[in-house]
This record gives structure tokens, C-alpha cells and sequence, in this order.
């Protein structure tokens, strides 16, 4: 497989894109990575060792910056990073987009060289939570929260599209066969929530969906559901809340030892691997960041302050959601949804596309 | 001053109710309790010891229960314990009303009973989240959180009042003079944000009050400002977020010491006093209750799981609040803010009153 990899997006780029490329072609000898920008940049940061076998360059001298108008940037700059990336997983020449970059660039990008797939009004972010407990393999739950921030206004069609989107993710990536589906509200009765929120639930309960109703605020880290389909507004709200809150909780502790005597510290010590464990499941670099949803391609935007071992995780993240077939996945889960979802449309992809 | 607190509100009443009673009476002596609700149940809690000069009963047969609808309750159940809280508050009998019972009909009490301030055409509950940092007067930072719950769709009016009663709360309480205020949006630029946020924004642009303009969810933690205004599902929802996500970082550690040996058990025993200071920073129970703001009166309501601590705190913060004039400080910053803040209405709390 071959990953298109954006070398100049993010705080950090190139230097964490391209070391990132680095660690994932070492641990993933059989896949390669494509590092789209500047090449005397990137060539800069690999350095006189160069680069391995299965990472190799792709010229685009343009970039698109954190200030540029993400449609016009993706329309216009043709020969931006980004843009070229998408040209590339667009005419097969890659198989999946990962950039650490503009999330709303990520975003044109996907509608406007990609596409929508078939049944798409809007396409989202879907972003893992961390959550207690472990699932049927063993392995650490996890919820994800879709829109996590590209659809700021919608509609009840958009949130039950996201509930299609969010429950063929969990199922493919993560092997959930009936993933719990929410939607977040200020409250789990039937009758709580907005005129949005009510109009989604009425649509989610005629679904093929394993719809669990309205959950709360609490229940996205409670192992409760598996999927908690909001608005990209609240979705955003929610994502930058708990890394506020979960950080605040991790910096009253580190002032609480810094603050103690010799012994506290030294226990502080002792307790270092657990506070670890802690950091990495909380820590969004180890989640690889969060899938465009929607499209008919795989698209990972990674953290804007991604280290390279975020991006690493991204590009794990994209080839494993590659291997899981997740757009075969997306498209039968739109198939079957036909009969109770609203809001279908005529693919787009072609003329969209055309006119970019 | 007097308290009527609602014994029969909360999952603990009426235990808790009483015993934080209990507790708050002998820590202020010079302040007196009246514990509404059914007398033999309050003097079974108080046992043989019987209750302190400073704690009255007045007996209330009927009580509100969580099934009950909200306004009917309070409109229909004239005995209910938390109606005849508001009679005794409206009355002049009590200085504020205090329960830990059915949030929703605390809000319909507040309306129907109080009514609302001239300027006010929502009454909203504040909140108070922690905060990194410390304030002039060396004092833990607090942020408060407004809507944090009652007014589920909101209209720009509404959002720029909580702006004006958040700050008038928070100047007050915490005699922080110029309370820095922003709006919960999903990014800082003022483009950002819904409709709804971007209308808000406008009318506290043109504002007396000091408006930092849009903030996100990380910083209700970070000490950035002491205000933040939204509506009250966003509100609500990122109040159990981040209770939720505080409470799943607790927890991750806790279940690693408990797997951990048994020098990392001693560890943790060592750092006790720690977690214990950051748990009381972080815990509902310590903030005493959320004002109901835009009422002509002081009324808190207590977490329905209130113990008997929180209950006493939601009893010392009522008492504060009457203390610091709120009432009197709301009034004066609505008629300061005639010259900008839309949605002025006619003071309705007579006829309101009236009709219950």
C-alpha cells in the first residue's frame, strides 16, 4: 500500500512528518510513503543517512498555510502539498491522504478532489475518546465522537448520516459487529435535547442501527457506546473540553508533587510508569488521528501539533483503516441504510471533482 | 439571614438535607436553617439529639419527585416542599431557597414564584468549573460556566444576558472588579461559531462588560477567563464532559495503582494528600451548588446526589451570595447595560406571581 503523507502541514512540519514517515516505514517494511512538499526541505530533515527503500518524494512546491481560506486554497493552489496528495489517492496513485495540517483544507480537499460517496450530504471528522473498560478482544475501549468539528450547523439528516458513517468505522476498524450508536444530549430521555437532537432520534429509531437513544456528556468515557453522533459545533466543544479538563486534572497532580517534600516526589517516582499508562491513553497522538468520514477515499488528519510519533500513529491509523476496507464498508452500510435514511442524493463525486 | 432549605430534595434526602443543615448551623450560629418538608421525616434524621436553636422545621406534606413535571408541579403541589421554599423566600420569611431535588422545577419555582428580573428574559444556571491559577486575591481560579443547563435553544439576546448576569454573579462573589467574559465557541477567530455565537458576539462587541471575544472548550481550565457564556444544551453537555473525563483520568489511575505492587501501593499512599487536594479542586461537592440567575431572589440548587458536605456548601455559597448584594448587583448591571442589550421586557414577576 501507499501512503500519501502532506510533509508541510502541521506546527512541526516537516521535520515530525518526515521522521514520522521514518518510524512507520521501519516498523511497516512492506508499505511505503509517499512525502509530498518541498524536496530540499524534506531531503534536509532525513539528512546524509537519506531516506529507506519505501519512503520516497513527491515535489509540490506550494503549501497551504493556517491563514489560507480552505476552498479557494484547495481550488486554487494546485501544486500546495495537500492538494497534490489528493491528486494523488485521486488517481490511484496513492491510497490514502494523512496530513497533520489546515483540518479545513482536509476537508475541501476531500469534497472537492474526492468527493461524497453516495448518500453523503456532508461528510465528518470522527474522532476516537478514550473510554473505560475493554471490549470483546481485549482491547482498550474506545468511542468515537463524529462530527468532531466540520459540519458546525446541521441538520437531522446529517446526524443520522453520521450514525451510518461513525457505526461502518467502529465496524471495520475496531471489528465491533453491532457498534452502540448515541447521540449526545442534556439528557437520556426520548424528550430531552434540541429540535436537532429529537429529529435525529426519531430517525435513528427506525434505523438498522444499534441505536441506544440519547446519551450524556459522562457516557462518551464510560464505555457505554461506541459511537456518539453530535454536531460539528458541540463535537468540537466536547473534543477541546476533555483535553482541557483531563489536562487541568494532570497538571493540579504535577503542582501537587513539585509542591511536596523529598518523599512525595520520590513516590511520584515510583508511580511514573502508571502515570504513563495514563498519558497514553489519554494522549490524542496515540490515537492517529481522526478520519474524514464520507468520502470515497481514506483521509487522516492528524493533530496540528502532531510529533512525529503522532504522525506515525497516523499513518498506522490510515494503512489499518485501508486494510479493514473501509469504504466497501461505508458504501453496503449507505446500501442498506436506503430504506429510513433521508437526505440521499445523486453522487456528486464526478462533477465536483471536475470542477475543481 | 435565613436559609429555607428543601429537605425532601436530592437522591439522599432527606439524610443529607438535614445533616449538611447540621453541619452548616453549627459552623454559623448567627445564620438560621429552615428545613422544609415532613416534619417526622426530618426528626427521624435528626435523631435524639434533636436539632440546634439555629434549625427550624416547617412542615410541607406534599414533595416534588423527579417523574414530576416541572411547572405543573410547582403550579399544582402548593404543599410540595420546594414550592413552599419560593412562598417563604417570596414572602420575605427566608433569604434564599437551597435544594438539592428536581433542577427543572427549581427553575419553574424561580420563574413562576420570583419571577424574573427587569431585563431578563431567561433566567440561566451558572456554575462554577475549576480553573488553573490563582485570582488577585490569591484565591483558586473558578470559571464560570452560564447556561450550564436551563435554556436548551437559545436566542442571541439570551446568550448576551447571561453575559450580563454571569458577570454581575461573578464580580460580587468572587470581587473580581472587570470579570473577563468570552463566548464557548469552536475556534477564537470571530468568524467562528454558529449563528447563533456570531450574533452574541456582535451585541457584547458594543457591551459594557469586558468581552474577550470567542473561547473554547480547553479554556474554561486554563484561567483565561472567568465568564464563559453558551447555551444550555452546549452548557450542559460540557459540564458532563468534562466531569466525565476529569472523573476517567481518576479512575485510569486508580485502577493502575490497584494492579501495581506493593511499593507503588506505599507510593500512592504517600501521595494521598495530593490526590485528596486535587479531588476537592475538581469535586462538585466543594463548589456549592449552581445559582439560578435573573430571579429577583438568591436560589441555589445543590447536585441531586448531594451529601451532606455539598449540602452544606450549597447552604455556605446561598449565604454568601445573599451577603454579597448579588440581587442588588444584577439590578444595577441591567440598567447599566439599557443602552446596548436587546430582549428588554417589562418586568414580569407580579403578574406571574399572581397566576400561580
Amino acid at each position: 500500500m501507499r501512503l500519501a503523507l502532506d510533509a508541510m502541514g502541521g506546527d512541526h512540519a516537516p521535520k515530525a512528518p518526515v521522521e514520522g514517515a521514518l518510524l512507520f516505514a521501519k516498523d511497516f517494511p512492506q508499505h511505503e510513503v509517499v512525502l509530498v512538499g518541498r524536496e530540499a526541505a524534506i531531503r534536509e530533515v532525513a539528512g546524509s543517512a537519506g531516506l529507506p527503500n519505501n519512503v520516497r518524494v513527491h515535489a509540490a512546491a506550494d503549501v497551504i498555510g493556517m491563514e489560507d481560506n480552505a476552498g479557494a486554497a484547495i481550488r486554487r493552489k494546485r501544486d500546495a502539498s495537500l492538494r497534490v496528495c489528493f491528486d494523488l489517492v485521486k488517481s490511484g496513485a496513492a491510497d490514502a491522504v494523512i496530513s497533520a495540517g489546515h483540518s479545513g483544507a482536509m476537508m475541501a480537499g476531500a469534497l472537492l478532489v474526492l468527493g461524497r460517496l453516495e448518500g453523503v450530504e456532508r461528510p465528518a471528522f470522527g474522532t476516537f475518546m478514550p473510554s473505560l473498560g475493554t471490549d470483546a478482544h481485549g482491547e482498550n475501549n474506545r468511542c468515537l465522537l463524529i462530527d468532531a468539528g466540520a459540519v458546525v450547523e446541521c441538520k437531522a439528516s446529517h446526524l443520522a448520516q453520521f450514525a451510518v458513517m461513525g457505526s461502518a468505522y467502529v465496524r471495520s476498524v475496531r471489528k465491533v459487529a453491532q457498534p452502540r450508536v448515541g447521540i449526545l444530549s442534556n439528557g437520556e430521555e426520548e424528550g430531552k435535547g434540541t429540535e436537532l437532537t429529537r429529529e435525529a432520534w426519531s430517525l435513528l429509531k427506525g434505523s438498522d442501527l444499534n441505536f441506544v437513544g440519547n446519551v450524556e456528556g459522562q457516557d462518551i468515557f464510560s464505555g457505554k457506546v461506541d459511537v456518539v453522533v453530535t454536531d460539528g459545533f458541540t463535537g468540537n466543544v466536547v473534543l477541546k473540553t476533555s483535553e482541557g479538563a483531563a489536562m487541568a486534572v494532570v497538571s493540579l497532580i504535577k503542582s501537587g508533587i513539585l509542591g511536596g517534600g523529598l518523599l512525595q516526589k520520590l513516590a511520584a517516582w515510583l508511580l511514573k510508569p502508571i502515570f504513563r499508562g495514563v498519558r497514553d491513553r489519554i494522549d490524542y497522538a496515540e490515537y492517529g488521528g481522526a478520519p474524514v468520514l464520507g468520502v470515497p477515499k481514506v483521509a487522516v488528519v492528524a493533530h496540528g501539533r502532531s510529533c512525529q510519533r503522532a504522525v506515525k500513529n497516523a499513518l498506522r491509523a490510515a494503512m489499518q483503516t485501508v486494510d479493514a476496507g473501509l469504504i466497501e464498508e461505508l458504501e453496503r452500510s449507505f446500501q442498506g441504510a436506503q430504506s429510513w435514511l433521508p437526505g440521499r442524493l445523486p453522487p456528486r463525486a464526478e462533477e465536483q471533482a471536475q470542477s475543481v
